[in-house]
């Protein structure tokens, strides 16, 4: 007997199956009934973009997400140009996947440098220039704030309300937010800037993953799969819900113990933490 | 030649230098000008707070802080009957050590709990019941926000504004709030909510450790020596003063690198870098 299809809206962001080739996603996505996949640059480049969104469409996926353009707090012009350059190709390949958003993660600060404000005013100054390329090329830009634990070596936007701040200064055809609820759970404020998000159409993406710890060396490899974590991934869900967010919630999960398994046994235990936890 | 004394409102806290006794903190802080110490309830306790209070004040130190009363989340009623006498003994120890502020860490969720909301409120029920106990020992209680990655299970108030939320409900001369740079530093509303707590007279204590990366497993022992990291701690300091503290300025790093060297050194470290980055 054939499982049931994975619920509707879930879609399976490629790193919490990092053991996967992009042929090996496809299918598992495919035979799993999971109808969307966030993708990242790096695989994605490695396969060659093209054959990506032929190999990507002609199996039925949606690409809900490409991971990631961004890291453009430089402040020096040679570090700034660069990141616009690689920027601009991030939105072409975005482009080329049909993908409904560009992340955008925006680095963090600049070594030896101390400016935590002025890293995050740097940021709009090259949306500006990012954001008319973006939306001439049919991509949307969702700014995605991360954990304050990562406030000075990846992105210095640490809460929803900050990234808002900085994509209400575009079209929101052009700029959104991405809410992944490993970054923002802790915050009492995000209620209300899911709710500000929602109300000025800016909700980009949303994704999901659990709080667990003891976080690890480094703390970037340490989520959690749905359910083993603090997170009220319901709650959370029902709040994007309620404030008129309608696509895709990508699991993105970065954990080596999940790396370490047989990929189709992951996606089915994420597919049945979904069930249970998130839908 | 002996070197000049230390600045007048730096402090020691104890866990910098976790290699010292009590005797030989004493001893190195009264070698080193430096005129007040934080200390830490499991070693005062073994050494005896009567006998801690007599060394200290025989020294003609100054307790700036005493670390720490709390962890009052739980949801049982046994849980929290326990937390409650714990946290009115850590009142007398800080009434017996003339300590400026008992230092109050709120404890993180309930295990299997995942309703923030929830364990956030129970708060302020048991502050009720502490805050006269503190105030008729003539002991002052200071919230300590801590940084958002120990939300689940260290501790739930995570920003300043919410510790002034709950310190707000209370007498000033009762409730006050703990400003640590190593918490706080990545928050865009920190320069308002010091001004707000400055403004109530709420600022219990303020301490200093700068933040550095990568994060060790576990994440509790990564803080960084004045200087090696990304707080502008000079920033901070001033806002502080800015708000109308006078108090002192507690230097409070958990390091193992620092545990593993001489504590003369690290104290003289601690005293130079203060000088360049703090003062």
């Amino acid at each position: 007997m054939k499982a049931a299809p994975a619920p509707a809206r879930l879609s399976l962001n490629q790193e919490t199956v990092r053991q996967w080739s992009l042929p090996e996603l496809v299918a598992g996505c495919v035979a799993a009934g999971v109808g969307a996949v966030g993708l990242w640059r790096d695989p994605v480049r490695a396969f060659g973009a093209r054959e990506t969104a032929k190999l990507v469409a002609g199996a039925g996926l949606r690409v809900s997400s490409l991971c990631r353009g961004g890291f453009f707090t430089a402040a020096d012009p040679g570090g700034r140009a660069a990141a616009l350059d690689d920027n601009r190709r991030a939105v072409e390949e975005a482009a080329e996947l049909g993908a409904d958003t560009l992340v955008l993660v925006s680095g963090g600060l600049p070594a030896g440098d101390r400016d935590l404000p002025g890293a995050r005013g740097r940021i709009a100054g090259i949306l500006g220039e990012l954001a008319p390329w973006a939306g001439s090329h049919g991509v949307r830009l969702g700014i995605e704030p991360l954990h304050p634990m990562f406030a000075s070596d990846r992105c210095v936007v640490s809460t929803l309300g900050q990234a808002l701040d900085l994509a209400e200064q575009f079209p929101a055809e052009q700029v959104g937010v991405v809410a992944d609820s490993y970054h923002l759970w802790w915050d009492e404020r995000l209620p209300a800037e899911l709710r500000r998000a929602g109300a000025g159409g800016r909700i980009a993406c949303v994704q999901v993953a659990d709080w667990i710890t003891p976080l690890p060396q480094g703390v970037l490899l340490g989520r959690g799969q749905l359910g083993d974590g603090s997170v009220d991934l319901r709650g959370f869900r029902a709040l994007a819900d309620a404030a008129g967010y309608r696509g895709h919630i990508e699991v993105e999960i970065f954990n080596p113990h999940l790396w370490a398994r047989d990929g189709t046994e992951v996606l089915r235990e994420v597919v049945d933490r979904y069930r249970e936890h998130v839908a």
